[in-house]
């Protein structure tokens, strides 16, 4: 009979035995994606005080907020780390280590939450940045309201502080819940100085050992990555070096570890650079455009 | 002792006084994106009646369900266009003042509903120019239920009648929310003419004082920007003319305020272009591409 | 009087009249996008099981997750499909054909829901191709977790298998709900072979007619489309075929229906691509940068 | 095996052939009680403005929201009462007459809806009558906001509209859903004065042929019901009438269609009453206690 | 300082160790109250199909709904019976008990589903006999709609399947939650009959080891209830046995395990019972009412 | 036209200035509702930890969870204290006592917080007596997890801390909550020893001006209320004094301020009483039941 949907079922059953690689079966639980978007929402709000739906932040009670939004991510992310601790050490049936894993994860998350006072004064500087760097900007609230680059340097901020703290999964998830939301890919593991500005903030790609220092400034569709894509390759420096003053135009693409742009330098847009350019460069593609069939 | 979060939330609270440039407390509440949201979900159901989840709209509830959604529309956006106003003046504490804004708010948003049936008229032509446009496309309902490209003229279409009325935050804080969904960045104040259409909707840029003509299309990773990004030159014109019946292919840079592109002229894709071509002009990027290394 | 919405409820009304074709009034029900998003999380939760939040998954309780997911789906399927159906014929008003509709989508839907296993076994080589081909991945778990292009290659396998089945617009709403999640844009006609790998997923568009072969990797802002948009044309073969072990890389370019990359080939970056190149071939980019004003 | 749920999905199938009558299935579809809910809210909303949560009702936006709430409320109310006439007549297969119930159904919506003002300035009393009779409530806004016996009188002087409208199942649903938020249990079909006031609203029980004065009050656990229960009387008067002043104290039961409470009557805590009493009558239990056993 | 909610966090942490018989910290998880209440409306559709909100359910898809609601149904119900018994045996900290439970749990939930198709005959009965019994009810159709004394007792027939399976927690967790709705409080371990009918259902009391026969109907604030209220007494009858055929007037309590309402006997409204009355019993108040003070 | 809504929005509008008891339009904002809820299932995890669903309370974790929820009450409340304030004095218009306010609602919710220890030292000693005073009940889980009463005691020692701190509108917001989920009527202002248990929950009244002892027990149907109802008798005690060690069966009822039920006193069910008995009463309703037209 055609609508029993029994022989399906036995068959995707029988998928979980024989395909076993991407299931995630009776170990222990995975972080959670909603988990981590609650946390970065929350993150958000102690960052920008005042910018959320309906939320009156006044000086009367906004030491009850921070408390209970401190409270709400404490608890949640010293969980989700406990997670990943777990998942990457696959010890956690042996109870004494799963003890420890739990103090870590604690211990981690305190560390990850005092960090947020510093990471507020490095995010004021890249709104600076951005209200300098685009005059379309007409004030500084429009930009943490409407500017997508903000939200993503501001949660890459946040994700490296975990990756350097070895957490595994949750910065990768961080960054990729961003990634969706605004087309800016900046893994957890790039170095990003201050003043950092991404304009119009779509198809970006700054790669795991990417070195940027202050006042850099990219646009739409800039890739910062690796030439070398091989496994074994994974423990050295694959991405490019940018120096201080830099700007990158729209859909320029930098590659591999060894390539250092210059302080000062301007990349233009669709360059493609696989070498280093000295401070002060003016690189841009030869625009060799072709005029035809014009009437 | 470890698990005391008060410390932290001591730090939070100092850094909310000496960062402040960030916060947003004690001042006139702003507008809320949620409710942009809820207010662009509803002007698509009033330009698009019938395409919503689980509604039958019919003849007999049609004008119940059109008074509802006006009358909700009316409501929220009347709210935040006067919050928006309040903003951009800083005196809504002056009572006889914040009553002219909330006038004001109600006027603008009685023009702005008034737009719909124009706007509706013209968003019929985009859908045309799609349908025209793409062989793959089956048929017209295909295209409102799933090209992107569709929502995103809808939005800029409303977003710019805010625009010219002077509306300060809501405009771009619309043009952001599309921009989120659909890669698609078009500035609320750029003009764009009937028949428009982006095709493989994802990572488009369209400046603020980016002028298009009618029969327009282009498609993925096209930027039409500025070249200037001096501050000072916020008031002048910055982005190109683009004139009737032009395509732009997928990666063109087309920049500059002087920058006019003639009519019917079709611009390669990957082209980078700083300055004006003629009528008719077939513009392609040489691609003179190495073979190496085959075997 | 000012706040008196009843001449803009008119207007609108009107404007269903005079503006009639995009509305969809009267007519049997468009598939519904919030259903078809149910459907796509309910099938990635059967395809990766153990990877949604807060789920339990373990050999007890396994059967039961996939008895109630497969009949959730099972059940709005096979409405969406019918209403599919009744829309690409135009006919549900006449009682025998429309209870034909009504079988024909159930069959579909059974023989859609069979393909499962077999879908899974394909996505599992495209997560090992993701693994090996990424040296920034320290997992599968990761990849499963935060790598968009898995996503997005599951969801067109599934989608593809509704389009060989000639189902109307659900195809395309599948394909168009991925796009925006992660701004990869595969048309669901296109035919993709095995250990398929998109890096840094954004920005990729494949056409409807594509033909991939196995171990090609692409990465962000490639597009694999169509030279030819005449809509009399859409009935042939508009775009490329990529044989097997190509890589592409990014903001790569290739067009045309008779285009061919041949085996084992390396297509670099920003390349623009309209005719076939043979096997083994190495194609890049002349990047003839001009270094100017260099102090 | 013993996790297989086939046999148990045959039986409930089997089931629905063979014990059919508490099915619903392939008739027109049943009002739907999560509409009437969101009706009596939007209903609760539009008769006390302001009482809503977080909702900032004044003059500048009331016309907008009651335009958008009346607009709710005629486009679903117009639904549920179109489905009630179609299950009543059981004819919507004949299209004609099924669009004979539309138009009746909006007609039937459009007398209702014209009159909430009254409705208002009867329940406008019924918080006086409250307030007056209750020294603990402390202001009419208490009233409104914690007393359930006046949302229980405003949800009966609702549901009564529609019953004297001869509108099947959708008034039962009414007074059921607050039935099950108060305990109270008042059938739409009764009849009831101005001035009514329940004190401690649960418990309480008025039948359908009930007739009320004005200026009555009951208290918790009264029964105002039927002697007959024979459903050959259904079209008779089966229960009491009340004339006007009558206070009827806590767990009091008046029975019978030929009972009269004569006006200015006091009728005591637990009477059992089935027969009249004339005006000003006080009516006490007899309250035999024995006192038993002290030491 | 007035706003550190730290000393008050501290007293209540104090207070988790000082008053520690009110926590439930470190043992294994109690039955979740939202998943018992989900459990019981997916257990409602499937008794009573095409009652749910905008649920269309036809002949062509009933099989996916009951699959996927029994599917639901056994995945969660599982879950909480395991926890229930885990509670109960306090030993899920041993492996080998644990698996035991969890072969249990799933072993009862199967016995208890397969009584779904029992469960519905019975109802059934219940429906009809609440037609029969209330001259008001116009239809089978309103009495499922809004007579909450239909869902209490179907209600009460499925937790009693779990209670005379000994599963603990649960049965008490699904009547209470029924209680919460509609003010009837049948404990699980009550037995009763076929045609069972609580009208004007409100304020009801069935004690646990109460035995109802069949054709038996009570009205609003009856008690069935214990005289002795001895913890040592927790194991014999300590409520009424009530025979065929008897009507219970609205507020009449009757107490003791040895008290037996003869058959077809009529207990009248407010009537206070400790001592058996033989078959055919008419048992009335005595309603010496005062009548005092007329004019 | 009959679709028109305009005349009914008119109509409506103008019910609005005439009939205007009812509204609250313009003043300060009332307290909200939804809020309150939110606030009391807070507190309700805080006093009971371990029982909400899915949460798993365990040391590692409970100070997060006490911070973020007292952080979260502090917030609410004391906003919805300081609205109550506004009402009340109505005078927030001057800033000066709007910020007196502010500061007295948070004075006030900093009390309120610091009881919290003690409520649940006060509310253990109930689950304590529902224990010993249910033969029914097998477990202190079962009782918090599946008894109303206990919700009603804790409710009612909350509110009662704000009634007596002389905070408007809030306590009876409480008291009504739990009202409408339990049927138990117990009015903040009412002052309630220890070892209170109120079984089978339903339909129970307790005045604002009532005195309860320690070891009271009482059953569904319980009224403890007021002889006088004039507005003028507001201030007095209205209601009965219960003294320790009392029970009371369903169905009584006890009237009038000067009315004291001894110490170690048992009142049966259904009794009225309006004057005081001494300590060690047994007083029960005389049953004389007619035992009539028996065949």
């Amino acid at each position: 009979m055609k609508d029993d949907l029994n022989p399906i079922i036995n068959a995707v059953m029988e998928s979980y035995d024989t395909i076993g690689a991407i299931n995630h079966m009776e170990g222990p639980r995975l972080p959670s994606r909603p988990s981590i978007r609650r946390i970065l929402n929350d993150l958000h709000a102690l960052i920008f005080p005042g910018y959320q739906t309906e939320e009156n932040v006044a000086r009367h009670n906004a030491r009850f907020l921070v408390a209970e939004r401190l409270g709400a991510i404490a608890g949640r992310l010293s969980e989700e780390v406990y997670r990943s601790l777990c998942f990457k050490h696959d010890i956690c049936g042996e109870d004494a280590r799963a003890e420890q894993h739990r103090e870590n994860a604690q211990q981690i998350t305190f560390e990850f939450l005092a960090t947020i006072p510093e990471v507020r004064r490095r995010v004021k500087l890249d709104v600076e940045a951005a209200y300098a760097g685009d005059p379309a900007a007409k004030s500084t609230e429009e930009i943490i309201l409407a500017y997508p680059g903000v939200d993503a340097i501001m949660t890459h901020r946040l994700a490296h502080e975990l990756w350097i703290r070895d957490v595994p999964l949750i910065p990768r998830m961080m960054s990729e819940e961003i990634h969706g939301r605004t087309g800016i890919d900046i893994h957890p593991g790039a170095t990003i100085g201050d003043f950092f500005f991404i304009d119009h903030a779509t198809g970006v790609v700054i790669g795991e050992t990417t070195v940027i220092g202050k006042h850099v400034k990219i646009y739409q569709g800039v890739t910062i990555g690796a030439l070398s894509v091989r496994k074994r390759d994974s423990d050295t420096k694959r991405h490019p070096t940018i120096e201080d003053n830099v700007t990158i135009y729209a859909g320029a693409t930098i590659l591999g570890g060894k390539t250092t742009i210059g302080h000062d330098s301007i990349i233009g847009g669709n360059v493609w650079l696989t070498e280093s350019v000295p401070p002060r460069s003016r690189v841009y593609s030869r625009h060799d455009v072709k005029y035809a069939g014009r009437s």
